[in-house]
Parts: structure tokens; C-alpha cells; sequence
């Protein structure tokens, strides 16, 4: 028989009346002929309550003890799902991570999984139960509760179906799926049919928000289609899956906006070998990312180099610039947190020239400056003023249509 | 080096400031050179909330589930509780029932705890570490969740003292102790300094409601010192331990009253041998606990048979005793809901005659009537009218003087 993991957000279980939508989803998939396992995560609000508790008794909780805390959300929905399938006359059993052997590594509140022990589920559904796992949580070889971090539901959901040999991952959530840009921002970007793993992937790392980055990357390894959907509409949503030959017609599947981050700069550096090693040697030693990388060709044996961080490591990256600039001899480090980036996604731009041109000439019929450019094999993204970007969102999805049905 | 063990019930850690407070008496204990274990109960209205929402899903949740549902709230306390004791500078480690093994039947919603394997508790001691449990839970062979019914933290607390060879098992609580009588009735009831094992089992199966009867059950057993105090304050409470020669002067240590209770009485019953095992069977088999049982001489061949069982179950029980009343050829079955059971309970009463004598003349001194009398080696029980039950329980204090201080 053939497995679906359906994954539920915290907006889908935060109700009584949620749960009981989303355990007759769970039914109708079941009653279908399907093995189901559902993932479930923390019930609306649940996950703030806590931290909320937490803070109260301390000001720098443990980060083991605030895994303790958080997973205990996970453990409310699943009794209550398990509960809900009960009412609707279904056998359904409930498993923390723990219970089901979701075994992870030590660094709490950001584990990775490991590996996971699919027995237990395989005989349950062997037994024709439906199976209940809290997503969000795992535990380390040594019985430790730990948590993915924020919205890593998700990546359980996937890391189940992979393990399970599912035939499909469904991600029930509070949007109706990928759409071609965030509609809250372009008033006519259309929902997307499929999309590949690897759009998707550029999408989830832009700020697309709909999917944990982690969670496609184990859905392409393990070559899990994925289903995003709206929990509260019967419409089929978005499939993420390979990319199929047809996809390559359509050289811009969607376009994102990201103003999480900041940009810093550093002016007037060497123009020498390992200057720029060194001086993004000890941004990552602080143990901060860094997104996009630009230098250009230098002059009179000096050079400008720009990066990007997540804005709430710019105080921190900014103090480093500022330490080691004497001594890489640079002459100033600036830094500027009012930016967006802007980006445009597609896997047919593998075989297709002149997308980058398309968008620069795009930008500038709106008058507006790229501050930096930063290009992948099915994507190019540019930096922009935070005060542009709506604009020149809405700019490219006109220009490359991306509101007319595709035609693959 | 002595181990402590120190558990706090759900008033003790309601707010975040109870919480702290819980954890300064703790680290008090850790500081003056004692193990410590710490077993902590779900916070306030927790448990009640979490039925709430389960009732919310469904009318008749599973117990399976139930037990998933509810143990998140100890979660919660334990997570919150060592972040406390970090705040204050100490060392802290929280744990789950599962995490430390504390085994248990399959009886989801009142399991019995089989063993504690405790090798992870003995480790973290050894390391310097304040251990915090959960109590109330457990977890089966099969890594399957159970609770141990309500107020059973208690019982976790002492099968871990028992399992860690402890010194002393410390119940924080909202009350200061065990007294001579519910000081809600009796004003001038009076806070007890020790009492034994024995008195105490009696008076908390008796609906004294301040400790858990499996608790002090395996206190006597593993004959682990249980004190019994207020978390609010600091005076030292009671303390509950082996029976002493002095505590024999003392004849009566305390007395109780229990309205939880409802008599049933079949009537003309046949006086013959096997039919009071017929009946009590039957009410046995619904799963009700028959507590005091009464059958008088019988006359011309006939006898009344009374018992009395939990208000709760009386309905069952009077259903049963019609369905088969003519089966065993009774004449009537009668009950009454507005009963009250009054004890006073002493280990001197096994050395010192009349208590009986004494008790029942100052119930007639009150024109109070007997409605049943049941005794053990050191309690005597009658059963009086509901509306009885206070004035009676006040005429027993003063008749036995328990309000003076002992002279042992």
C-alpha cells in the first residue's frame, strides 16, 4: 500500500475545529486506500507561550531546557489529532520523537536529524493505524529532547517520507501554495502548478517563506514529491517535484523579495591575494552567515568589498569590520540595513541568454539602482533600496509575465 | 553524600515567581551539602486545561491519548524549574518519566510504577547536578506514555527516594502539614509534628486529603522519612515515619471526615452462605471499590446488607443491586447519597481499650446517629447523617483533646 505524509502547521491545529478539519483530511486520504502518517506541529500560539514562560524565570534560558519546554507543544497536538481520528470512528496512535526514534545531534535548538527509526511506524501502519509524530522535535543517542528550529515541521515531515519510502509529501498549511511572487505584494501573481525542487529550493532561501529550505533539500535527495497546500481549501495547491523537460519552456518560474537583509562594506581594501579570505574569515568566526559576495576589480591597487548578513548580525559584523580594518589596511567600513533583494528564479534560464539583461533593463525603465548582483545557474538576484523593492517585484512579474498561465 | 528528595505540587510552581521560590529551596538544600532530586507537578490549572481541550476534540478521548496529552504539563514544569535553579547558579538537569526511567504497567491513566532504572538520575548526581523529574508519569515497556492518576506525584516522589536510597522525602505543598483534623472544620485543630506510617495511610485513605495513600504506602515500605510541608513557609511541617514507642501514648493522633461516599443497602437478603459474595461480586465486576460493608444477625431467616461505595459510582451500583436484587431473593434495594464517614485514628488504640466506647457516647452526647461502625487496629469508623458529619467531626476533637499538645 501506498504511504502519504500529510504535514499540519501550527494556524491548522489551533483550534478544536481545526483539528477536526484536519483529522478529516487525514480520514478522507486514509479512507482513499492510503498508509497515512500525519506530522503534526505546535497549536497555533503554543511555541510564544512558552518562550513566553521561559523568559519569565530567566533571562537566558538553557538552550536543553527550552527544548525541554517547546517540545511539550508538539506532544498537545498530537494526543489531541490521535483523539480527533478516534471521533471520526479511525485507529490512529500517537508517537513523540522520542517514541518514534527521530534520533538527531546534540546542538539544541538546531538539530539535525540523524537518522530515523522507522519500526515502530511501519508496524503500526503494518496494523492499520493511522501514525501521529510531532514534528519540530527529535532526540539525541542519549535520550536528550532536543527541537530543529522555527518551522522545521516541515523538514520531520520530509525526513518520514523518505525514510518510509513515501509516495508523497503533503505540507498542509495557511497558504493555497507557491505562487509566482508573494501576492500580499503583487496583486496579480498567479498560484504555481509545479515547480522543481531546485526553483523551489532558490525560492525557500529568498524569503518565499512557504517552505523550510531543509525540508526541499531532503524532498530533492530522496526524490519526494511534495504538495503544498492550503489546509482549509480542497484545491490541489502547488507540486514540487524533479525538474521534467517541460519545465525548461518557462524561463522565470517566479520572482521573491527579501529584506531580512543588511549590506556591509568595506572600502579600499588590497587589492591583493587573501585579503578577502581574511576579513570574511572572521565574520565567520562570530559564527554569522554571509549571503551575497561582491568585489570588483580594483583600481590604483585598491579594492571595495560588499557583502550581505542577516540584519541581526549587522551590529556584530559591523564591530568586526571596523577591529580588522587597519589591519588589512582598508579605509573605511560602512554598513546599510535598508535594502532588498530581488530575485528571479527559473530552470529554463539554464538554456535561455538574456534573462539578466531582461531584469537589469526592467530595473532601470523604473528608475530604479541595483546596488549589487549576485547570479546562480536558475537564479539572479539583485540588491536594491528597501524603499524599491515593492516596485521592482512588481516590475518583474510584468515583465516576464509570470501572471499568464504557463504554456508547458 | 545524603540524597534529598523534594517534590512540589502544582500550587507550588503556578506562576513564575512560585517557581523561583520552589527553586531557592531547592538550591537551599543543594547549598547545605545534599543530593538533591527535585519532582515537580504541572503547573496550577494545567492539567484541568489540557482535559479541556481534549474534551473540546472528543467526548470520550483515549486513555492512550489522554496520558500523551496530560504528561506534556509536567514537561513544561520540569523545563521551567531547571532554568529557575540556572538562574540562581546551580547546576540543574531535567527529566521526563521516559527519559529516566520510570517503568510502569500498560494502565493508561492510573499505571502502576514497575521500576526505576535509576543509573541517568545516580550519573547526574554524581556530576554535580540538581536532578528535576517529572512526576505523575511513567512510561511502559514499550516506550508507550502513562499517568499514574491524580495526585500521584506524590508516589513518584518517593519510589524515586526509594529507587536513590534517599534520606528524606519532602512533600511542598499548600497546606503546613498533616493536622488533628481538617483545620477548614475544626478551628483549633492542630498541626501535628510526627506521625507514623500506619496513622498516616489511614488518614489519607480516609480523604485527608494532604498526601497520596501509594505514597505513603511506599514510604512505609522502603521506610524512606516523608515530611510534609508548606511551600510558602518555613516552618518544618510533619513528619511521617516509623512508628515509635512514645507515639503509643498518644491514642487518638487525628480524626477525619469523608463525604465522597454514598451508602446502598439491599434489604430481607436471605441469610445464607455465598450470597453477600454474590452481590459484592457483582458490584465488583462494574470495577466499583466497595469500601465499608455491614451485615447485621439476621432475623427469621432474613438480613440487610449495607456498603458503601464513591458517590460517583453510585448510580452503577444501585442499577446493579436492582438487576439482581430478586435473582438473589432481596426484598429491597435502598441508597443514600447524604452520608459522611467519620474516623479517628491512633497506633495507641492497639494498646488502650475504649476508644469505641468514648467515640460513640460523645456522638450520642450530640444526638448524633450511627449509621454503620467499622474499625481496624487503629482506626474506628461510623457513618452519620451528611448534615452531621462537621459538628461530629468538631465533638470527636474535643472528646479525644487533640488540640492539646502531645505529651510523647
Amino acid at each position: 500500500m501506498s504511504t502519504i505524509v500529510q504535514k499540519f502547521g501550527g494556524t491548522s491545529v489551533a483550534t478544536a475545529e481545526r483539528v477536526k478539519a484536519a483529522a478529516r483530511r487525514i480520514a478522507a486520504t486514509k479512507n482513499a486506500g492510503h498508509d497515512v502518517v500525519a506530522v503534526v506541529s505546535a497549536r497555533g500560539n503554543t511555541t510564544d507561550e512558552l518562550y513566553e514562560l521561559a523568559y519569565e524565570i530567566s533571562p537566558c534560558p538553557s538552550e536543553r531546557e527550552l527544548d525541554v519546554l517547546l517540545a511539550s507543544g508538539e506532544q498537545i497536538s498530537i494526543a489531541l489529532m490521535a483523539m480527533a481520528l478516534h471521533a471520526l470512528g479511525l485507529p490512529a496512535i500517537s508517537f513523540t520523537a522520542a517514541q518514534v526514534g527521530i534520533v538527531t545531534d546534540t546542538s539544541h535548538t538546531k538539530a539535525k536529524i540523524l537518522r530515523i527509526d522507522a519500526s515502530r511506524m511501519k508496524r503500526e501502519l503494518e496494523q492499520g493505524n493511522i501514525v501521529i509524530v510531532a514534528g519540530f522535535q527529535g532526540v539525541t543517542e542519549d535520550m536528550d529532547i532536543t527541537t530543529l528550529g522555527r518551522g522545521a515541521s516541515d523538514t520531520t515531515a520530509l525526513a518520514i517520507a523518505a525514510a518510509l519510502g513515501a509516495e508523497m509529501c503533503e505540507i498542509n498549511t495557511d497558504v493555497r501554495g507557491v505562487f509566482t511572487a508573494d501576492p500580499r505584494i503583487v496583486a496579480n501573481a498567479r498560484l504555481l502548478d509545479r515547480i522543481s525542487y531546485d526553483e523551489m529550493l532558490e525560492l525557500a532561501s529568498l524569503g518565499a517563506g512557504v517552505l523550510h529550505s531543509r525540508a526541499v533539500e531532503l524532498a530533492k535527495k530522496f526524490n519526494v514529491p511534495l504538495r503544498v497546500r492550503s489546509s482549509f481549501e480542497e484545491a490541489p495547491g502547488t507540486l514540487v517535484c524533479e525538474e521534467v523537460e517541460e519545465m525548461e519552456h518557462i524561463v522565470v518560474r517566479g520572482a521573491a523579495m527579501d529584506t531580512t537583509e543588511a549590506k556591509l562594506t568595506l572600502r579600499g581594501v588590497p587589492d591583493k591575494p587573501g585579503v578577502a579570505a581574511q576579513i570574511l574569515g572572521t565574520i565567520a568566526r562570530k559564527n554569522i552567515s554571509v549571503d551575497m559576495i561582491v568585489q570588483n576589480i580594483g583600481r590604483e591597487g585598491k579594492t571595495d568589498l560588499s557583502f550581505t548578513v542577516k540584519k541581526s548580525d549587522l551590529d556584530t559584523a559591523l564591530k568586526e569590520l571596523n577591529r580588522i580594518k587597519e589591519e588589512v589596511g582598508a579605509e573605511a567600513a560602512e554598513s546599510d540595513p535598508r535594502i532588498a533583494k530581488i530575485s528571479v528564479v527559473g530552470v529554463g534560464m539554464r538554456s535561455h541568454a538574456g534573462v539578466a539583461e531582461k531584469m537589469f533593463a526592467a530595473l532601470a525603465r523604473e528608475n530604479i539602482n541595483i546596488q549589487m548582483i549576485s547570479t546562480s545557474e536558475i537564479k539572479i538576484s539583485c540588491v536594491v533600496g528597501e524603499e524599491n523593492a515593492p516596485r521592482a517585484l512588481e516590475a518583474l512579474h510584468e515583465t516576464f509575465e509570470l501572471d499568464k498561465q504557463e504554456s508547458g
